[in-house]
């Protein structure tokens, strides 16, 4: 019998990555390359599929095949329809079939998740959460993303399109405008781009005026990377702003944890490389915040397969989906 | 074959109320006391003992026999022990073996639950919640209480005493002090205890003076319904009261469906009769702070069984247990 591979793609505000994976989770190969999603959905949608492409002539050489692609995007998605309905983070993909067009230009079937829940299948699958039944995922990057699991499955709601989003929870009703048009939601305080945001209003506030980091902002080209790197090197605004993310992702993962009666979450994402720089902040505001549990009994894990949870979780839901004879869009 | 009988026994932080049920649902006999908890857990315990042999006498004089006690208590339960935890509506109830001591009393199977948990468990069984799958359940007393069916379940998170503690979700980490010691909880925003303290407050201030608000306030045996009862005669600081309940109800419950990917919640509990006041403010409020869903696809429903939902679903709770084999504390 042919080798079985399958293609694991992470949509994400900035990059989109590829890879073709095995059925044990070996990665034969990645691509990373710009979403550009100013160029369109459509432009983007065109670039996935030749890195598909590439990957697939891989598999022949390897002599395998593909067997199916899943597709991780940052937003709302109707997966009957391979359409992504609504992404605060990547607006053009809006209403846009990604995953009915890539079918259609590659002929192979084409699953589609929310790019958070595929984090969390990596995890589930090779990473972090082990034997833990019950547990949040959290994915900190341009925007911040969830997943839920609960009885060791991906817990997907009444089916909505939607579930764990975590990012867009509100945790202070009168704080910045978020990406998705309302006030203060967990985004807003602890994405890459809260950081980023946050270091130039400090600096047009005037308080920063002469810091290194107000060089940075105004040479407007300012990525999450150098708010971390000013942290490091001691820029107290830099270390606020990373204090300041881990006081919102404790107040929500204290709430979560007091409503569903759990005490477990895994957190990834690029921006959660800044670790030491906003972790014990988290702790401090999950002990300040979630009365029903002790401190002790929280327990908040990084990611253990990094950059790679969404690619290896967008694989295991391809590979899954064919198992559960799951119907690819328009099939 | 004997009738068989439940007693569901109701805990709350002003009442305690119990009643007679048969398989059906049907109540057979009711009674209701004041908790006095300021009297000491035990006495309250003698007193529900009390309560519960005048039923056990009366499913005799039907030639019946009760099979089992349901208990429904706000807070945090060890269940396997029969001992509440942590109750912060009930303070001197803090570790009180309530279940396994009225067990030892009557010599018949006594089963705990969190009181709004039972509510839902009546709520599901003869109530609002129909086919529903999936929804969040609130109880609206002195406290807040909550619970979270998931697949047509109560959702017991990872078995650590409690889970639905949707009053103890922080919603404005600045807020007023809530009875469990943190600020900003639901609680403070949505419970009797926030309607009485707001208008004390708001009279303290010196905005009110000379209103009948006012004139009760200096009584010192503001209630609830006070409020309420004002708030129908057009005080503007009443009104105000159910606005803000509104407002943080649909916020707290607006950030769960987000998380959760769910539609669905009931509303019960002596303060939710006050429904016209809050009802608006809270709609408003879910289609503010919920970017996920159209505002018509969330549905929030009134509780069916009004003050026997807890009772109902204490007695429930009863049977299933029973039927499950589950072992009364202490056996």
């Amino acid at each position: 019998m042919q080798k079985q591979f399958y293609i694991g793609a992470d949509i994400g505000g900035t990059h989109m990555r590829t890879a073709l994976v095995d059925r044990q989770g070996n990665i034969i190969e990645a691509q990373k390359v710009a979403t550009d999603i100013s160029l369109g959905a459509q432009q983007a949608g065109r670039r996935l599929a030749e890195q598909c492409r590439r990957l697939v002539a891989r598999s022949i050489e390897l002599s395998g095949r593909v067997a199916s692609i899943g597709l991780g995007v940052a937003g709302k998605i109707d997966a009957g329809k391979g359409r992504v309905i609504f992404s605060p983070n990547l607006p053009p993909m809006n209403n846009y079939p990604l995953a009915a067009e890539l079918q259609d230009q590659i002929q192979l079937p084409v699953f589609m998740e929310n790019d958070a829940n595929v984090f969390g299948l990596g995890e589930q699958w090779l990473g972090a959460a082990g034997a833990m039944q019950n547990w949040i995922g959290i994915t900190l990057g341009t925007g911040v993303g969830g997943c839920l699991f609960l009885g060791n499955r991906l817990w997907n709601g009444d089916g909505l399109g939607f579930s764990g989003e975590i990012g867009h929870m509100i945790i202070d009703a009168n704080g910045p405008v978020c990406a998705c048009g309302m006030r203060g939601c967990l985004e807003t305080h602890a994405s890459g781009r809260a950081l980023t945001e946050g270091a130039r209003q400090s600096v047009t506030g005037g308080t920063r005026a002469g810091s290194r980091l107000a060089e940075l902002c105004s040479t407007r080209t300012l990525t999450a990377k150098d708010v971390y790197l000013e942290a490091v090197r001691g820029d107290s605004t830099a270390i606020k702003l990373f204090e300041r993310m881990g006081w919102a992702l404790g107040l929500t993962i204290g709430n979560l944890f007091t409503f569903l009666g759990i005490r477990h979450a895994i957190i990834g994402g690029g921006v959660s490389d800044a670790w030491d720089l906003f972790i014990e902040p988290l702790r401090k505001s999950l002990a300040d915040h979630c009365c029903m549990l002790q401190e002790s009994a929280m327990i908040i894990l990084p990611s253990r397969l990094g950059d790679n949870a969404a690619l290896l979780g967008a694989a295991r839901f391809a590979m899954e989906s064919m198992v559960r004879g799951k119907r690819a869009p328009g099939n």
